[in-house]
């Protein structure tokens, strides 16, 4: 296998997507068709992230418990919209052993139905509100056709939040705070800009009054929804029955919410921030932050590199960089130099024996392929000050970018010719009918991806019916 | 629901330990027979706990990742003892949606097999070893009989290393190792003394070579298997092909291990430390370390007191103590007290007006009651000196009891009566034949917990046979 990546990320796409994530060691295609194996390159990712919400989740009285996987067919069925929605893909199981089960049981495709079932046992009194829980773990959907890493695929890790309040007005407050720390996490951490918005009718999560949705644009085109945070009304608590004893002495239903982002982010940031060359992880996320490569020729020099290098190594890391001293000698430095530029650390440090005798090093930075001379004296806050540029380069880029593909148009004809030939994002009135939605996904396959969260004031008239505009939205082909 | 424990611990454990788990919110029953929802209480533990071995490993080399939850039919027949070992407790996954599926999938009992096929791409030289991996997941066993919360479940939480080394030395060493990480753990973080050394032919793990143990006693004089770190040998480095180009130019088969600790270390920890009074942990994994209960009977002392009550709260955070502040109006202090010592919280600071106007705060302990009266400038200092105590004393405690439990005997007669009586170790000689081994659980119950690491001298004969014996071994009913 060659190791490098053979083909263009402008040429081919899919191809590079695909070298990427297998030479980067990202990840391995499973036995079973649709499931992927997180390699630890893609699953350190995955703990940066989780530390990062993680964090914000309990600084904001978030707890954390675990649910179990599996949910009997009755719970599901309990919420007949959230039922059908799910049951195409549901991974059931039978039989243990030898035994088939009197109840087949789900794998878990979103817990909200097992949630419940615990919350009308936990809930009595408003004492006990509001119930704040989130849930790391895997859920399951049988993806049948385009699978793809990181995407789509039959099983996914994620993390999900349920919380139940006495009042609609607290519970809306969580799904828009909520969204705003996943803005924080997507825009901030990864780099990776969004349009926030509600999902229509169509595209909601089935079972939810309303969806908010986080909405980013990959190069080919299509979009990819980032993350949700659903305003559940009193969907469940009515048919789970979660009541509790208000200060009024009368038993009212809760009001719920759930949210989830997942490990198809880390997609987005191979997708978004990729070259030719690999992998480009932003700073704030990546394992490694920094990877420090020692240069000798001579045996001589040997022992002087290495010494230098490890106190680096550790002075780096004692300034909290998080550092890799490639000290392998079964390799050259170019063979270096290319393994962690296709896994996309963003600054390596190059030292040799005259960079010690002149006190200096030499800093790459992946996403723009500049060299810093640096003197050793400085390195910590030259590496934080470069880390720091490199976030915002891949932020400013990513966003230019996003901004490039946002077309508004009033024709119907240039809105197909759009969507076929560049893709991205297309802006334009709709009527609000869903007749008129599905006849445009129809047309053309793309849906409506976000109606803005700040109202965005009315050009023309529907896009297809020509009716009056209730709202403009956002529409595109997704993932 | 009376809110207190309504049977003593020594009178009527199995109802105690219900209680305490159900009362101090530890866990909830699902609706499936023998799956439980680990509620924030226990979950927080297990951050805990999750935290303290993944810095260990990550510091030894050791990266996480993330297998697939299914795992097809045919991967686990290839190892035939593994198979038959594990196949009677499979949950069987048969179809996605209405389609039924060509191959069954088992939802993973444990994940050697889909880890090895994953290693039999990824190892190709000698360059790629050793691999070092670690999964934290949940497994999937259907207990029918004998289910009871965290020790017994259908499901659980654990972590999973698997290894693969050049050499049988080297993966003998992490074998080794990796059982100090877990006697460290367990004895240092969770204040449980376990017994070290190897399991019999009978009990090891299936699949593998040998495996090495660590058993803690219960209250109730049932051992409990704490965690296992086996020596697969190439066992599956055959079936699954992992093989590695040496530096000689030839093919070798991998040298692989594999180990686990899982959520049943909560359940010891809760049988082994808890009183009459609930919960009592170990402040190194005590979510809560010390809980400030604000005292005030006259309004006019609440801001004063709720105040310095956060600024001591504040003050005891920034020294690293995990603090909670209970200022909750609706409840009384003695109702707050009686809850925090079900919850187990080590300490318990009360402050009042009289507290303040002498400078002075009292501090209870959970594990002896003592009361210590302390300056509030020296407040930080004191609760580390009292915490540190408590998680001594904890140990210590439950070491005596350990020891207690020891009953070493030449008589078949009084073995059988030792564990009819008062359940416990059995310290016997052994002549190494699985017929005595098999013949003494039938008549008793009983299993060779561990044969001890450091073997011990050999006193008398076999304690069935009456043959020559070959080891000095440690005999209980366990979980």
């Amino acid at each position: 296998m060659e190791r490098g990546i053979t083909v263009k990320k402008s040429e081919d796409f899919s191809e590079w997507f695909t070298q990427v994530i297998t030479k980067a060691g990202l990840c391995d295609y499973a036995g079973m068709k649709g499931f992927i194996v997180f390699m630890p390159s893609s699953y350190e990712i995955w703990e940066n992230i989780k530390r990062f919400l993680d964090d914000k989740l309990k600084a904001t009285g978030h707890k954390n418990a675990y649910f179990p996987a599996l949910i009997p067919e009755s719970y599901l069925r309990k919420e007949a919209e959230h039922f059908s929605g799910f049951v195409p893909e549901v991974f059931w199981v039978t039989h243990t052993g030898d035994s088939e089960l009197g109840e087949r049981l789900a794998m878990r495709p979103t817990s909200e139905t097992i949630v419940c079932d615990s919350y009308s046992r936990w809930i009595k009194s408003w004492r006990d509100l509001p119930v704040l829980i989130n849930l790391w773990n895997s859920v399951f959907r049988a993806e049948i056709t385009a699978t793809k890493p990181f995407l789509r695929t039959s099983e996914f890790l994620w993390q999900e939040g349920h919380t139940a309040h006495a009042t609609a007005e607290e519970a809306e407050k969580e799904v828009r705070d909520i969204l705003e720390t996943y803005r924080q996490l997507i825009e901030e951490q990864l780099a990776v800009p969004v349009l926030l918005g509600t999902k229509t009718e169509a595209e909601k999560f089935v079972g939810a009054n309303y969806t908010l949705t986080m909405e980013a644009m990959m190069p080919d085109g299509k979009a990819l929804q980032m993350g949700t945070s659903h305003f559940l009304g009193q969907n469940f608590s009515k048919p789970f029955e979660i009541k509790y004893l208000g200060k009024d002495e009368k038993d009212h239903y809760v009001w719920q919410t759930s949210w989830g982002v997942t490990t198809r982010m880390i997609g987005a940031v191979i997708m978004v921030h990729g070259d030719d060359r690999g992998l480009v992880l932003p700073p704030r996320i990546a394992p490694i932050q920094t990877v420090i490569v020692p240069i000798f020729y001579k045996n001589e020099d040997r022992d002087k590199v290495l010494g230098k290098a490890k106190e680096l190594a550790e002075l780096l890391r004692e300034n909290g960089i998080s550092t890799h001293l490639d000290d392998r000698t079964e390799y050259t430095p170019g063979w270096k130099f290319n393994e962690w530029e296709m896994k996309g650390v963003p600054t390596r440090i190059e030292i040799g024996p005259r960079d010690i005798a002149s006190g200096k090093v030499v800093i790459s930075r992946r996403d723009t392929g500049q060299k810093h001379e640096v003197m050793i004296a400085n390195l910590p806050q030259e590496i934080m000050k470069i880390l720091e540029s490199v976030q915002a380069n891949l932020y400013a880029k990513a966003k230019q970018q996003l901004e490039r593909t946002i077309k508004t148009t009033e024709s119907y004809e240039e809105f197909k010719q759009i969507l076929e030939n560049v893709g991205g994002f297309v802006r334009a009135s709709w009527c609000g009918r869903p007749e008129c939605e599905a006849k445009i996904k129809q047309d053309t396959g793309a849906t409506i991806r976000t109606v803005p969260l700040k109202r965005e004031e009315i050009f023309g008239n529907c896009i297809l019916c020509g009716k009056d505009a209730r709202d403009v939205v956002y529409f595109a082909r997704a993932y």
